[in-house]
């Protein structure tokens, strides 16, 4: 018999508990032992769990009961997430964690805590929700070097997105109703802002590229800008607009290039189908080419479920899983294991407001004449193109160039 | 050092030599242990390959070399592949195969050998080219139950449908162009007619469902049948014409059905837009909800990809890999394992030629004066529609009654 801790038991924690009970028997068989859920770690009194001999509020007498095997993670934050759980691999406890801020800031060194006592440190739910994504990228593409990530990581913006998408809805309208619908938290930051996604991505390029990537290395740009405007003219394109996490290899030097930012993807890519709460992930792998994970990217009983696989890992495991690993990097000196992205050429999509038509020569001479995007009650005085390939840091200066000339940049998107 | 020896050398075989030479740093270092291939198993000389002094035509020199940890089955087909493969397997070889006529036919026989002597027989290339599927089915989702499996199994088929449907072509000049382009073989039996993707679907099934689930239990259908008039209709729709490869539990009575046909699917689901040569297989678990697996489902590199994760997992692992397994099942007697399709009821497209127009007053007696889809340059005499939901065999009866007064029958196929 192998006994479980779950610490925290909010939505993911209670998910755990209902989904292990529900399914105990299969997953009993797939772990190869009995199991049990022994402590429901909770600070304060919850009279409205079912389970309240398991309840505890002590957290040493988790870390130091020789029964537990097993330490579920699913609190949230970094601290005391990092000291609970650096302490129960110390202890010779795995853990399953679903937490991505945590692993985001502090996973190399988890890995390796995890390593050096013979335990895991296992976080499919951090990423993708129930989508397994985690364990493919280590394991089933294993016989690839992976070349190219491309994922829609969090469920709340791309909700929004959908919206203004479908609703022609205006950022705040969207927002709203995905707040009504229990999508978006009260505040919404750390979603539209790209934060959420910013770890997620850093999680799976730290996997895929080996070093530890820390999310203040990214650019990282969220879709509060966007307005109803932005989206039609995608549409006109041939797309629509989507967050996207991007971590890829460069073609020329091989080197890292990561980045965050709503992106005109065009209506060819699988990504521009992943619609509503949904994510997908698109992993490229210079044998397998491209492979796309499509599901629920949160939720209670999907995390639950991803969690639980890891949990079947751990009582499964003898010894660390070893491909599951990357190297610790320091926060400030290392941060130059990315490419700056402000020196990577790209294509972007710009609006313009002009203050006469006639300012559209300038426009011309600076962008090497565009084709012109399209939408129905345009204003004389807008222009919407994509601008030639060049640098962002070259076309700031363009930009600034505008401005002086009394050229509002309305919007400025890059392409996928 | 671990040795591999690899049985055939075609496509997929010189694939996996080519990926195991170009990324084996990264393999060996996550399969932590230094790996080498010492043999090819081929039946004749083949002067044109560059590994020469690998070549063996001797398989019991293969079977017989202690030095020989795992052995890569390519060869297809059921004999001599079952032979080799078992006497691998009782020598303490692993084995890594691709070979899904194998695995459909003889999968629990090999689990249990392999078991029976601690090593593995792994099959991931088998099912989905290099989109990882077996895995995540055992592993990854292993806290869900899995209740329904819906997959576009066969690229080939897919290929064919994506010209007919974008291009209007007939399956026939579909056919023809997918074979000039390499993508349908000379005799393209296996493929049209839906025997590939039934193999496919009976190895996720046996794995999903515990039990050896054998192909010639499952009603199987080709799109051989299928006319560019049937793929119009099913725009008219709302959706697209898909080989569609289904096993799924029944809501009421917990039983198991399985069906291959070409199937009317709509554009909200995710499968409706997996085209050409790309598989995609959609996973509902009662935890994680729906997951899509996608990518190229056949190929050359992705196939070898495939494999050589799997040539890793024989690597690493000291013991049988335990969740996966199913046990065997008699290929006559428990065939009652799954239900009878003509029983249960589903909704059909049905594509009617009527004498006279006069007739339409049968049909409409007959099927509940069903909402008509409509097409261009559609004849005053034909009739499409989509008929109550009843169980095929009631359907039968009644096409049988409509022949008997005249009214032919000119395509019928099953929503999704």
């Amino acid at each position: 018999m192998k006994k479980i801790a779950v610490l925290g038991c909010g939505t993911v924690g209670s998910g755990v508990v209902e989904v292990f009970y529900k399914n105990r028997a299969s997953i009993e068989r797939k772990a190869g032992s009995k199991l049990d859920i022994k402590y429901l770690y909770v600070h304060r009194p919850h009279p409205e769990l079912p389970w309240q001999d398991k309840l505890c509020f002590d957290f040493d007498t988790i870390a130091n009961d020789p029964e537990i095997n097993i330490v579920v993670e699913v609190m949230g934050g970094v601290h005391p997430a990092f000291e609970m759980v650096s302490t129960c691999l110390q202890n010779g406890k795995s853990v399953a964690t679903a937490n991505k801020e945590l692993i985001a800031q502090k996973g190399a060194e988890l890995l390796a805590t995890a390593r050096e006592h013979h335990v895991n440190i296992l976080f499919e739910a951090s990423v993708g929700g129930g989508i397994p994504i985690i364990r493919p990228l280590h394991q089933c593409l294993g016989a690839n070097e992976i070349d190219d990530i491309q994922g829609i990581l969090n469920g709340t913006t791309n909700f929004i997105l959908t919206r203004m998408i479908r609703q022609g809805m205006s950022f705040s309208d969207a927002l709203g109703q995905a707040q009504q619908l229990g999508y978006a938290e009260s505040d919404p930051t750390a979603d539209v802002e790209g934060i959420d996604a910013c770890r997620k991505i850093c999680i799976l390029a730290s996997l895929a590229f080996g070093k530890h990537i820390y999310p203040d290395w990214v650019h990282c740009q969220g879709i509060s800008q966007l307005t109803a405007e932005d989206v039609a003219y995608a549409q006109d394109w041939g797309g629509v607009i989507k967050l996207i996490a991007r971590a890829h290899r460069l073609q020329d030097n091989g080197g890292i290039a990561i980045t965050v930012e709503p992106m005109f993807v065009s209506h060819e890519s699988q990504l521009s189908t992943v619609d509503d709460v949904f994510n997908g992930i698109l992993v490229t792998g210079d044998a397998t080419g491209e492979v796309l994970f499509y599901g629920k990217g949160a939720g209670k009983l999907p995390t639950a479920s991803a969690v639980i696989s890891d949990v079947i890992d751990c009582a499964k495991s003898t010894d660390t899983i070893d491909t599951l690993y990357w190297e610790q990097s320091d926060p400030v000196k290392d941060s130059g294991l990315l490419c700056d992205w402000s020196q990577l050429p790209a294509q972007y999509y710009l609006r313009l407001a002009l203050q006469a038509p006639s300012q559209s020569a300038l426009v011309d001479e600076l962008f090497c004449s565009p084709v012109l995007l399209a939408r129905k009650r345009q204003p004389a005085t807008e222009l919407a193109f994509v601008a030639p390939s060049m640098a962002p840091a070259t076309l700031d200066a363009l930009c600034d160039r505008l401005q002086q000339e009394g050229i509002s940049v309305l919007g400025r998107i890059r392409l996928l």
